[in-house]
Formats: C-alpha cells, sequence, structure tokens
C-alpha cells in the first residue's frame, strides 16, 4: 500500500499527556495513513500529499462518546417535557415497534453526520437493527463501539433469540476496520438474571466488552431492591456480572457502597447528564465517583432524551451541573472534563493504546477547533477553559478519524448531508401517519 | 425617508401570539424600515428593496439577554473552578482595576458580536465605562439597556460619583436609538440604604428601571440577614425599593415569602443558570416563581462566570437544571422556555410593545434558524422543542435587528470581526503583562 501524507501545520496542540493536560503552541502533526506519525514544530513538507492549516486552530483530539443510541435521532423532539415511563410507553415505544433495519440505517446516517460535524469520531451505541447501523458507520469513516439490546424481562425464547444476534453482531463486526461489537444487556431491571450471567461467559469468551445501562432512575433502584434484597451494583457483584471490561450507563442513584463496588471491579461509568436532568432522572454522584479515581466518561444518551449528539455541550453541563450539586465550583475541573471525553472515552472502551490523546503511534483520531471567534477570544487565556465552558460543536473547523478527513473547512467529505435529511424528513413523516 | 422593504419569504414562523407559542408553515415577513408591515403567506415582491429566503428556516423573534456585563468578555477564561469570593478578589477584580474606556469598548465590540452571531439583539447590562458600552452598542446595531453599576459600600463621596454618573448616561442614551439607560445599584450587600432609596427616587423621576443582582449566594442573605435582620426582598420591601421596575438578577436564594413579595411588587427576574452552576452558587427555585406567574427571563451574565453569551444554550441548561432539581419533567417546558428567551424578555426590560414577538407594528427584530441540519432533523417533530433543546447559536442563519440585516447567511454584515478579535487579544496580553 502506498503510504498517504497529511500534514496538519502550526496549530496550538491541547490533548492529555502522562494524566495532565497539556497545552503545546506552533506544533505541527504527520499523519501517515490512519496513524500519527510525527508531532514537532517544525515537519517538513516534502513529499506531504495534504496540508491542513493549523494556524488559528487548536488540534486535539476528537471527542468520545460513550453512551448513545444513534438511531433514536430519529425521535428527537417527537416528545419531550415527559416523566422517563409516559416518554417511553406513549411515544418511544410504540414508534420503535415500527422501526425495521431499513430506517434505522437513515437514524445512524443522520447521527453519525451529527457527530462528525461536532467533533465526535468514536461512539459507544446500543439499539436494534445493529447490523444496519454498523453499515450506516462503515460508510461514515467513524469508529463505532456496538451492541444488540437485550430485553428479555426473563422470557427464555426472547432470550435465545437475542444472544443469538448479539452473536451474529460479534461475527458480523469481526475484521471490520473502526468497528467492535459488544454485549448490550439493556438493565438489571429489563434483563433476567439468566441473561446477565449468559453474558458474562459469553464475554469472557469472546474477549468482548459488556454495556449496559444501570441505576438511571430511583424506579429501578427499588425495584431491584424489591426483587433480589440488594441495590443494582450488589446484585451485578453477587451474580459475577462486575469486571474491568463492564461500561455502565448513567449510575444516577449509587450508595457509596456501590461506588466502592465499581472502584474495586473497576467498572467503567459512562455519565449522561443531559438526558438525566430532561427525564428529571436525578443527578449522578460523579465527584464522589472521581474522588474514588473511577474511570468516568461522558455520553450524551440518544438524541431523543438530549436533544443533541454535542459533546461540547454535554461535558460543560456535565461539569456545571457537578458544580452547582456539590456547591463546590472545583469539582470536574476542565482538565479532568477534557479528560472524561478524551482520554478517559478510550480507555472506557478499551482503546486506549489507539485513540483518546495525539501522540505518534496512535490512530490520527484529530479534530481542529476555530480560535479566531468570538466564544473562544480572548486567546490570552485559557484554551482549555475555552473548550470546555465555551465552545459548542459547531466550532469544529475539521474533522479526522482513523487518518481520513471526515469534515475540512466545516464542510463535509463524506455521506450526502442534504439527502440524508430529505430521507429522514421522509421517515419520520410516513412512521407518523 | 425613503421607504425601505426587506421581505422575508417562505419560512417557518414561531413566535408567542396571545399566551401561547404558534408554529405556522410557509410565512412571509415584510418589513418596512425599522417595523414589521405585514405577516402573511403571500407577499407581493413588488418594489422590495432585498428579498430573504426563508425555505427551511424558522422565522422567530430574536432573543433578549435581560442580565450581562458585555466588557467582560475580556475576562472569559481567565479564571476558572474557584469559589465566587476567590475568583473576584484574587482574579477579576485585580483585572477591572486596569480598565479603561478604550479597553471596555474593545470588550462591548467582542459581545456584540457573539450576541448578533448567536441570535441576540437586545441585552440588558451593568459595568463601568458605560458611554463606552454604549458607543460600542451603537456601532453594533443592536439593542441595549445599560446602566453603570454603583457599588458604594457606605461611602457617600463615592455614591454621589456614582449618582451622577448614572444620571449622566441617562442623558447619553436620551434620544439615541435602541439604547435605554438603566440604573444599576450592584446589590443590596455592596449598596448602601442611602443609594437604594435615592435610586429608587431617580428611577421614578426618569422613568426609568432598575437593575440590580439580588441572592446570587447563600451568603450574600446571611449578610443581610445579619444586618437588617431581614432577608433580602424583605429589605427591599421594607425600604420601598420594589416596584414592577425592578429588574432582579439571579434570585438564588429565595425563601417563599420571597416569592410572594415578588409577585407582589410584579418585580422582574432574570434568571442566569450557567453563571450561578459554574460558581456554585445554587439552584434558583424556577419552578416556584413560575407557579406565581412571576415575570421569568434569562440572562447569561459575564462571559467570564458562563463562560459564553449563547442564549440557546442558556435556555436549554435552564430548562433541565429546573427538572432534575424538581425531580419533575414537566417544568420550565419548551414553551416556557421559548417565552422566557423573547417576549418575558422585552416585559422585563419594557420593551414588550416594541420587541419579544412577530407582530405587526412591532420592530423587525427577527432571526433565521436553519433547519436543514442534522441537529434540527427532523423537521416532523416539533421545532420549538429542537429550538430550546437542541439548536446551538451557531445554528443562526440571519439577524435582524431594527429592521437592519446584522447576519446573512452567517456572515457579519457589521463591524470588523477579525480586527476586533485580534485587538481584543492584544489588550488581553498586555493586560496580563
Amino acid at each position: 500500500m502506498e503510504t498517504k501524507q497529511t500534514l496538519i501545520k502550526n496549530g496550538t496542540l491541547i490533548t492529555a499527556k502522562d494524566g495532565s493536560i497539556k497545552t503545546v503552541k506552533n506544533v505541527s502533526v504527520l499523519i501517515e495513513n490512519d496513524k500519527i506519525s510525527e508531532i514537532s514544530d517544525e515537519i517538513s513538507e516534502a513529499g506531504v500529499d495534504k496540508i491542513i492549516d493549523g494556524e488559528g486552530k487548536i488540534i486535539m483530539p476528537s471527542l468520545i462518546n460513550t453512551h448513545t443510541h444513534i438511531s433514536m435521532s430519529l425521535f428527537r423532539g417527537l416528545a419531550d417535557d415527559l416523566k422517563l415511563n409516559e416518554w417511553l410507553k406513549d411515544h418511544i415505544w410504540p414508534m420503535e415497534s415500527k422501526l425495521d433495519g431499513e430506517i434505522s440505517y437513515f437514524g445512524a446516517l443522520l447521527s453519525n453526520i451529527e457527530m462528525i460535524k461536532s467533533g465526535t469520531t468514536t461512539f459507544n451505541d446500543m439499539y436494534f437493527f445493529m447490523e444496519d447501523v454498523t453499515n450506516a458507520t462503515i460508510e461514515s469513516g467513524i469508529r463505532g463501539c456496538l451492541s444488540s439490546g437485550m430485553i428479555d424481562f426473563g422470557d427464555e425464547k426472547k432470550r435465545k433469540n437475542e444472544i443469538k444476534d448479539a452473536l451474529k453482531l460479534i461475527n458480523y463486526c469481526k475484521n471490520k476496520d473502526r468497528l467492535k461489537a459488544f454485549l448490550g444487556p439493556h438493565s438489571p431491571i429489563t434483563v433476567s438474571e439468566e441473561l446477565l450471567i449468559e453474558t458474562r461467559k459469553i464475554a469472557d469468551k469472546y474477549n468482548t466488552k459488556i454495556h449496559i445501562h444501570v441505576s438511571e432512575t430511583k424506579k429501578e433502584v427499588d425495584d431491584i431492591l424489591d426483587a433480589k434484597n440488594m441495590r443494582p451494583f450488589q446484585y451485578l457483584e453477587d451474580i459475577g456480572f462486575l469486571n474491568d471490561d463492564v461500561i455502565a450507563a448513567h449510575c444516577v442513584w449509587l450508595s457509596d457502597r456501590e461506588i466502592d463496588i465499581i472502584k474495586k471491579h473497576n467498572v467503567k461509568v459512562s455519565h449522561n447528564p443531559a438526558s438525566n436532568m430532561k427525564l428529571a432522572s436525578g443527578i449522578s454522584p460523579v465527584a464522589k465517583l472521581l474522588d474514588k479515581k473511577v474511570c468516568l466518561s461522558v455520553g450524551t444518551d440518544g438524541a431523543a432524551s438530549n436533544n443533541n449528539l454535542d459533546m461540547f455541550e454535554e461535558i460543560k453541563i456535565a461539569s456545571l451541573l457537578q458544580k452547582v450539586n456539590t456547591l463546590n465550583p472545583k469539582v470536574l475541573n476542565a482538565e479532568e472534563a477534557f479528560k472524561s471525553i478524551t482520554i478517559n472515552g478510550a480507555k472506557t472502551l478499551g482503546l486506549e493504546n489507539e485513540i483518546g490523546s495525539i501522540e505518534v503511534g496512535k490512530k490520527a483520531d484529530i479534530i481542529l477547533v476555530d480560535t479566531i471567534i468570538p466564544n473562544l477570544t480572548p486567546n490570552t487565556n485559557s484554551l482549555i477553559s475555552h473548550l470546555i465552558y465555551s465552545a459548542n460543536g459547531s466550532n469544529v473547523d475539521t474533522t479526522i478519524c482513523n487518518g481520513e478527513i471526515l469534515m475540512e473547512n466545516k464542510k463535509l467529505k463524506v455521506l450526502n448531508e442534504q439527502n440524508i435529511i430529505e430521507k429522514v424528513n421522509d421517515i419520520t413523516q410516513k412512521l407518523k401517519n
């Protein structure tokens, strides 16, 4: 294979490095095929195929969204200002029953575009029709960790079918670049103990991760307490489900003992503040999780309950919410926040040797963010602060994944945005009829 | 004067109308000079000077920011993750002591650009060097309600000077289009009783409004309780300060009795959630204020504690925060949220007959928001929901104030953005030395 070289010239590099965040001015980054091959203040342009001007721009790792349901963007704005149960039963589930592979594929494409445009190039998804979501993600050029949602409600036949689907997805994603199949038991309340135990066995056998919702609402915790006489993480520990390959989304209602259990098993927590706030589910004790040095990353959840996939917005909300909830403005500070949407996201997904920071030998998953814009001015103050507390996804200028430029100067280079938006509008109109 | 006609053709109109929010498709809006002269599904193009294509766009009132300090954008990212007192004493006040009129003017220009680009065309400001802020605002083409911050700490000489400055500003803004001078006693804790009483007299005499911070932090409330044996709003009522012309920012720490006092005097509340969260000040009881039908609007506060002036982001945060704080997802729903950043902002500033909704005879303060973008898709679901829960300021395509197009197709038509950003970077570099 011929080597393709892309050079990002003279930007301001911001990346996690040795546990802290470094800002270095006038840095160039050389990409060879899918990887970062050199980082220096002086890289020769000789033989370079493509030069991207980094002047006035931040060069940073692209963002990692560790919990979402991308096809649910179809349901953005379908129903709002409702309690979780009412929202699900009266609005979301009736629509989901009408989904098929093609519809899910277009929902996934819509989200892939939204992610590329707002600087996210890796997402962790759980939903239905996941082979179609896989196909959409292949076309989009970004990375996906994909799991088929399993909800057996104790039904053995369902369970067997869902496990079959999960194994099929593992097989489908095998040897596909940028894609990984995970296992997606929906939650300890919607999934039987048998299915949880079976999931653990498959995860061990196939060396894959488990993506699960835990303790999103207080009701869930109460229901498990009723059924098992234990809180959710105690129950999951008790049945031998927990390990460092478990990615637990939401984690809103946690006891101190459960936080210790999370830490003990090195469970990864995906914090989803906007969705938890919008559905009035509650506030995750993130400050306590950080105190215990739990690996904390951030996810948007689906756009139906957020209502977007903008990780810049999400991390601002995350940080501000923790500050006001603890009445301590130092909690989830700008550096911790930056890590949670980059390197901690990578650790959560087991991709920390490939992505999440800008280092020689890692995959070139990089975004450029404008700084010569009002909301990132003045550039004499902290750029990390600007990224966390002032930027939004629309400030991303260029998005690169796996060495491929997916957006440049805010222009998408993959997928047909207008056609996909039109198609989604047609589909959702038909779904309503 | 010759009549200049601008026609916005075939957009989707969203505006407050008779207390609720209406969405009407395929509407055209005719602007004659500074005013809206016709709203219809069929307006002739004959004699029109300028046509703006509204196809695929939302036509809505431009946004109203009812509490900010625009020159403070100079301090964006200067210091973060700190308690209010530490932040003020160690970082903001030392910098403020170096300000002069020219510096404040450029800070104001920077914010004016940020507001125009994110769809805000009216702001309520309180700060220093307000004649310079006035001049910047005249150049920018937007509306400002401006008050000189008065902080006498009981010092009679200071008080007299500050009152003189306030009267000078009233005179300076007289007969200036788009500008109003208000009175800005900083807060009941930083301002003497004498100054509060004097402010009330001047407000009555000149028929102007009063812009004041009240109960931003618990400490403030405790200090007033210590000094006056009353909570802040009881104290303000007791000295005859309260009336329907008072705009109280923050209002985080309110007793139920104080909420009754606010309602009784029809005091206007400017809610500033991002700043209150970032500084860990607390959560305003907005749900209770809405229950009592208090006029609630929204402000960003200064960019030093937010850290931007994006009213779309602010209203999303406002709504989500109330939902999670009350564990009730119905609070501050999308329609109430929309009103709080449009018509309620206008009522707060006494401009409800001129701006805040799109109606014939009102001033043409209008923005167009893209809908053919991923985060506002699908267009078959609620566009009001999309605006409140998914849009950000960068989705604004066109900004019109007083009939003048200030931004079109995301291109600024006033001010020199690049020069102002460079100048601000130079200034803040010098301030640091």
